[in-house]
Formats: structure tokens, sequence, C-alpha cells
């Protein structure tokens, strides 16, 4: 048994074509998706998708990760090691965070050996990335696919920050509930505000409240998510809607 | 081999999680994903998804179902076992209708020890539900996991009644065509209706014809669906749009 | 292990069930949905989905693939072998490009001992297809299951043609990047253009240009997809709104 997650951009049907390129290298692979859906080149809630799901996996776990509007230009293809897990995509920043919550990492970047015969300029993920998966899921190495590298790309989830009557961040994802996550953590939301107390996020009135059901129907609420970062929703709602926010902005939470 | 389906209103990611969850305690699993795409807090159409589709699956399977408004507050959590099924989810109605279809069912209370170590407030798919789903998939029994309880909240699909002239009942589902299944079972259909004859439903004519090719396309008809329920359906189209019909409304059918 | 693909316009719920009945007949099978996110009916997608993709998959494979209007009425039930994968589905077409594809073909029409006892007159995915898909996934051949045929439906991707200032084609397929991919070969493209020359498609300029990352963001491309025919598409956006392209409309590139 190999576990290979898979997260991506595409949607539907690209997910299989990789797939079915590690199924000629490999013999009994689990496949996870863990998202198709993030919007088109959106690096950072993917690089966020992967941060907050890859630690709960065994040791051993291959993560395929491409959302990749540079391919087919310059940019590199790496392996990350983390512990006893690996990340393989590209060099963009996308599996770094993920990488770097799980253990020590090392980066290697991908050599030409490792690739399918013939690589087309648009679709790395079956060409490149895909059989780099499929060479560890058989039991290679990170060293015998790749060069290790000191240089790459980072990506940040940037800072947040407290003040007496104020939290400052930035959205890192939009759930398919719409709920809004930000990178203002737990903690920091705990010591600014008592159960119940009432926030103001964008001149919006919100509750600080333990889970969704305990505010009334379609009641905005402020949250310590399941992510352990601080949480916009709308109880039976959707919070991004009701806020319109889209993509990542900076957001501030007022007493 | 583990058979584990998966039944949320998630969408995507979150669904990984527990996968992830479930894989450090199973060897084998086999993840079937019945459907993510129930609306949010939807917990009939979910309990109709798992109704019409698990009794197919083979004996020893786990089903995992999270369609949960009221997490993170005092609704118990709850294992189901039908003939040699298990269901695992909230207890708010949703696993019931289909564990009964599949045979005499007990309840299962689980208690805090089957959980995750750190149980979040707005997550219990993945702090709770995955771990059980976890100990029946490596061979714990419900026993070992929960206390046999006597009281648990149940969901009801409605009667449907007939009439000389007009069939009434409501509906159940919607599904990815937009045909609209209803609770009329299939039978009171037949004893009503003619091969051919022409129904109406909310003021619109439909043949009754036992398939959707069987008609012009884009014309509305009544069938007897997959599921044994009249359906509402257009060939090629989407009824429930044609029919401004959403959530689950009383209908009736008339000569 | 067997690994058993899906492909479908059922969106959601439906595949679970057909893999239900599959993991009563056969032991050890890996599930690898290919999409089921084609448009409702659109068997010309479907058939440009199976055929892009079905050939990477290992030997052995067995495609189940239903995208069937005519579910229900006379319309054939069918195996396709082709080398050693195989194929299932309705008799419309949508099977046959990808099996010639992989090899030279041989068609059995599915006989009613193969089926479920009780057959819906419109879910025959699970009540006849996914049951053959079992049955060969267990072992049973073809000719154990149907009978040989020599007439059966077959579906077109159309001509292309090069003048010496036009390319004439179809649209095959819109991606879920919006990518319109048509049926011109990569080959009639690259006799027909220089890198970085100016184009025209549907009165639009576009760039010729080997990748998506080639040309400033938002402008429109045109370039060899991985799928090795001419695509369109536009850098970070959606070529197939862009252009106001739907369904498989001709297709022509003006210099």
């Amino acid at each position: 048994m190999k576990i290979i997650t898979l997260t991506t951009d595409f949607k539907d049907l690209y997910p299989a074509s990789m797939k079915a390129v590690i199924l000629n290298m490999c013999e009994d692979p689990i496949f996870i998706d863990l998202t198709h859906d993030i919007k088109q080149g959106d690096i950072l809630s993917a690089a966020f998708a992967l941060y907050t799901t890859t630690h709960f996996f065994p040791s051993g776990t291959i993560h395929l990760a491409v959302v990749d509007p540079g391919v087919g230009t310059s940019r590199k293809a790496i392996i990350v090691r983390a512990a006893n897990q690996y990340f393989v995509g590209p060099d963009n920043g996308l599996l770094i965070p993920a990488a770097r919550r799980i253990g020590d990492i090392e980066v290697f970047e991908i050599g030409e050996k490792a690739m399918l015969d013939r690589v087309s300029n648009t679709f790395h993920g079956r060409d490149i990335f895909a059989p780099v998966a499929g060479l560890l899921a058989s039991g290679h190495e990170a060293e015998d696919i790749g060069q290790p590298i000191e240089a790459f790309e980072e990506i940040s989830f940037g800072e947040a920050n407290a003040a007496v009557d104020k939290l400052y961040g930035r959205v890192l994802y939009i759930d398919s509930f719409g709920n809004v996550i930000t990178n203002i953590p737990a903690k920091m939301l705990e010591d600014f505000a008592k159960p119940a107390e009432k926030l103001v996020v964008q001149g919006n009135v919100a509750s600080y409240s333990p889970t969704y059901g305990k505010v009334q129907k379609d009641e905005l609420l402020i949250l310590t998510g399941s992510h352990d970062f601080l949480e916009i929703a709308v109880n039976g709602g959707n919070a991004a809607q009701r806020l319109n926010i889209t993509g990542h902005p900076e957001i501030w939470i007022e007493k």
C-alpha cells in the first residue's frame, strides 16, 4: 500500500491521466484527492490546502500537487522531503508551508531522466510530476531522482498582528461553505475576545462563538476554525458572499 | 479490504482529512465517495442519498456520513449497526432510513474515548466520526466504542397518498440532472396512470413514460425512477429548473 | 488489483451505486474516476475524454463509460476489447475512438444473462454496465458475457483541413480551464504557423505560443495542447467564455 494524494486546480479529467501514469509504475496505490477545485493558478490557496491537511497522513505518504501557472517556462520541478513524507510539484512555493509543518525539509531539483519520454509544454502533472511520484511510490529515493538544492521559492502566509482593539491579518482560504479562513492564530483571537463578545469585521457585527450552531441562523460569527486560525462564518450561510470577499485580501477585526 | 463510504456537504478538501485519519488506523481501506455535494445542512437529501445507495454495498461496509449543522452543540454522535453494515455520524436522523432499509438497527452513542485527543468544535467529521470509522475498520465492534441507546432522532420521508384523480407526496431529492424524486412509491404511480397517459404536475402537462428517451427532447415526463419512486424529469433537460422546485416541497400529480 | 475507470455525465451519487455493485463481484478493485462532469448527454465530449486518457492506463484496465441519452430505448449495450483493455457502455459511439487508439477492436453485444435480476429503465449504469464490468474484473472474458457483432455505432471527430492561410476544424472538448480543444492535429498547426506568429480566431488576435505562461496574462493564445491537438487558451483565463464557444462548433484559424 502506497498513499498518494493529489492537489490541483484541474477540476476533472486531467487528474485521471496522472493516476494512469502512476498505475503503470506502482502495484498498489491508494489515491486520495485532496482537492482539484483550487481556483485556477491560486498558489496560496493550494499551499494552505496542503498545509492544513497533509500532516494528518501517515508516514511515507507522497503528496503530488500541481497548481502551476508557470508550466513550460523556466521554473524548476522539485521533490520536498519532510520527515518521512514526500511532496512533488513545481518550485513556486506551493509545497513549502505544508512540508515545513511536518518536519525539517530537504529540497531536490528533478532532473530530466525522471520524466516521460516526451514531455508536453502544458501538462507537467502527467509528464513529469506523476512519473516522479510513481518512482517514489515504487521505492526510489529522492536522491536517485533529483539533485539537492539550497535555493527554492517560498510562499508566505503573511503576518498577523494584535493591537488593543484590533486584530490584523490576511485571508488565506475560502472554503466550500464560504467560510473565510485567515492567518490570525487561534491563540491571538482567544486573548483578544471573550466568549459571546460582539466584534466587528468590515463594518459588520459578528459574535465570537465556539461553533456555528450556537448563534442564530444566518448570523455572522467569528470562531476558531478547525484549522486553528480565526475564521469568519455565517451559520447556515456563506460568509465570503456576505462580506463580498474573494482572493486573499487583508482583513481586520475590531471591538 | 475494508470498504468505507463517505457522504457529506463538504464539497472538497475536508473529506481528505477524514480519509487521512482513517489511513492511520486501517491498512487496506477502499474509500467510496457517495457524494460531497449535498446542499449545506440538508439532512433530508443526505438521508435519501444514503437510503438509495447503501443497500447495494457488501456486508461489512462502513458508511461515514456527516451533514451536521449541529456540530459542536449537544447533539449526540452515534454508530448504527444494521445487518452487517455500519453507519457513523451525527444523531440528527441522517443515518436511520438507510440503516432500517438494510435490517434491524441497533444504535450506539459514541463516548469520548473514541475521539482524537483534541476535538475541534467545528469538524467532528475529522475528530470524532473518522476515528470511529477507523476503529470499526480495524476490527473493533460497536460495543467497544459506544453505549447502546434506545432514544435517537428520526427523520421522516413523509406520507404519500393517492386519490382517484390525484397523487400527493413530497420532494425527497433533486439529482444532478435536475430530476425531481418524490416519496410517491412506484406502485402507487403504476396503479394511478396508464403508459403514455398525460398527467399534470404543478400546472404543467407531463407524459407518463417508462424512460427519458421515449418522449420528445425537452418534454416533461413522469416516470418510475431508478430509486423506485415517482420521478419528474425533462428529456435532455432539468425538471427542477423547469418547475422552479428547490428543497423538499409538497407535490401533487393530477389527471 | 483490478483497475476500473468510470466516465459519466452523472456528476455525483450515481457513480457510487455502480461501484457498490462491482464491489460485490470483485475483491480488490481500484476505481479511477475519469470524469463525471460531462455535459448531460454530450457523447462527443465523453468520447474525447476517453480518447485522450484511456491509452495511458495499464493493460487489463476496464473502462466503464455511461453517457447514455438513449437509456431504456432499443440501443444496444456493448463491450469493446482493444489490445488488453476493455470498454463497457452503450452502443452510441462513445467507446470507439478511445478503443481504436489502443488497438484493433472487437465488439460484443451484452446479453440479458449478464444483468442484475431487475433492470430499471433509467439506470443501466448500475443495472447492466456495472455488473458487466464486475464480471470482467472477476476474470470472465468478453466471449462469456456477450456475442461478437460486426455492426455498431461510430462517432466521428470530423475532418480538419489546412489551406494556405486558414486551418479548418471543429471543437472537440472544452476543458475545466475553458481551454478549447479542436480536432486540428498538432502537426498541421506546426506546419501552418511560426512560433510567436499572430493568428486570428473568430476575429480575435491570438499568439501562437508553446505554452500559457509565455504570453501576457489574459492574452489569447493558440498552442499545441497536451492532447496533441490545436488548443485555444487564455493565459490565466477562460478561452471558451472569451470567444463565447459552447458545444462542438466548426472553427477556423486565419493568418
